[in-house]
């Protein structure tokens, strides 16, 4: 058998995130001890992406294959996994697809494109069923501002240096990255901005998601869009929303299901 | 001023229930102590029903008065209650709407009809954003069952004694109730029940659902629902369905907003 390419999702508000780290727990901790669990060893889990603190998944992928093998030796059918292994998942994780791989496929460079939500509270008043899934922004986010949201965020496509929209304290060296789409769209008090790309650099959703609050609120016009990314300056975009509002939603790989 | 009613929304998960009782933390308890905070002094709190443990409201009612003396003394306006109140309330309670009421106004007995929703996550998978939020009921439920399960339903309407749809140790005299609506409806993987009444029997909606459960699997035939009711006996009815997927959806008064 080959390396199995497993679909998860989770609710991110009780991890440190994605990646393994000495303090605190991590999705990719509890993968690990649910693969060993199910399979009989130690496996090696590798992920599409990390995620930070209370972020959450719709939609993540990441590989599993025996420790320092490349593959996985079971006899679990690859359609048995999910419910199998998320037996041994807490239930604010679940794995519900499984798909056979090639050994030499890596869950993180393969990826073609990623598309992120942001979903934005935005009422006066809290809503309980929301705490930890999004962003409460109580001031009034009006029609006209959600055009000018949408037109704002039209300037985020295509091929660019999103250094402006980077945390400031990231290593990446080549911030250039394509945004397919970018989308801000109203269902009653809930708002959210929806954006593909072919890679997202550290904060970037958080930080687009909060140049675009500052365009709700005047701060920021949809034509400065272009000056800010250009400048290369991560001071000229708006703040970096908070972590409970971001879902990575879709991941998309160029491979056919074996 | 007069009583103030509060419209009020909970995640039900880590509350035993509305009702204050001795050993662990109830919703009326921390709309209380909330009340005595913003107010400066001890409160009656009258709710518009008993929720069990894990029981969540999209509405719930209750009204706030002196404790003792039937109406409320403040200066803070009616309009400004919600969110008032709702500083002192944790994240998963919220108060959305506050409106005055006479000083006889009871929130339990006055109430003209109550909806409650019952969602079921109707997938193999568990889903980790449903967890404690619906019923994880993995056995497909058929397009056809949709069908049988509804035609089931319509025999709850009307005024009944519904004596085999209550808790068997509930201490309720006269079980006659008058079922206004009843209705299932599937949006993707989610069933939900919904049903309207004057007024509920202890676990009455709990054990519709898992009678409703119990057309789907074919154990009860629709036209046996009469009979079940008639026999005025639990052990006819379905299990009762955990509590997780029952949320108080709407509450309605006799009242006009003042």
């Amino acid at each position: 058998m080959s390396k199995i390419l497993l679909y998860i999702s989770f609710v991110g508000t009780n991890y440190c995130g994605y990646q393994i780290q000495p303090n605190g727990v991590t999705i990719q901790q509890r993968l690990n001890e649910a693969a060993e669990a199910l399979f009989g060893y130690p496996c090696d889990v590798v992920g599409c992406s990390r995620t930070d603190s209370g972020v959450h998944a719709a939609q993540f992928c990441a590989t599993v294959s025996k420790k320092g093998e490349g593959h996985l030796l079971t006899t679990v059918p690859t359609n048995k996994i999910p419910l199998a292994i998320s037996k041994y998942l807490p239930s604010d994780i679940s794995v519900y697809l499984a798909r056979e791989v090639d050994d030499d496929f890596h869950a993180r460079y393969d990826v073609v494109s990623k598309e992120y939500i942001y979903r934005i509270w935005n009422s006066q008043v809290r809503n309980p069923f929301e705490d930890g899934r999004s962003y409460h922004y109580p001031k009034a986010i009006s029609r006209e501002s959600i055009n000018l949201m949408n037109e704002a965020a039209k300037h985020f496509i295509g091929t660019k240096d999103f250094t402006s929209f980077m945390a400031a304290d990231s290593k990446i060296v080549d911030a250039t990255r394509t945004v397919y789409s970018a989308e801000v769209e109203r269902y009653g008090d809930l708002v959210t901005f929806r954006v593909s790309a072919n890679g997202f650099l550290y904060n970037m959703v958080r930080i687009m998601t909060g140049t675009l609050l500052a365009v709700a609120e005047g701060k920021i016009l949809p034509e400065n869009i272009d000056a800010i990314i250009e400048s290369k300056d991560r001071s000229r975009a708006g703040f970096t929303a908070p972590p409970c509002g971001l879902y990575l939603n879709k991941v998309e790989y160029n491979i056919d299901h074996k």
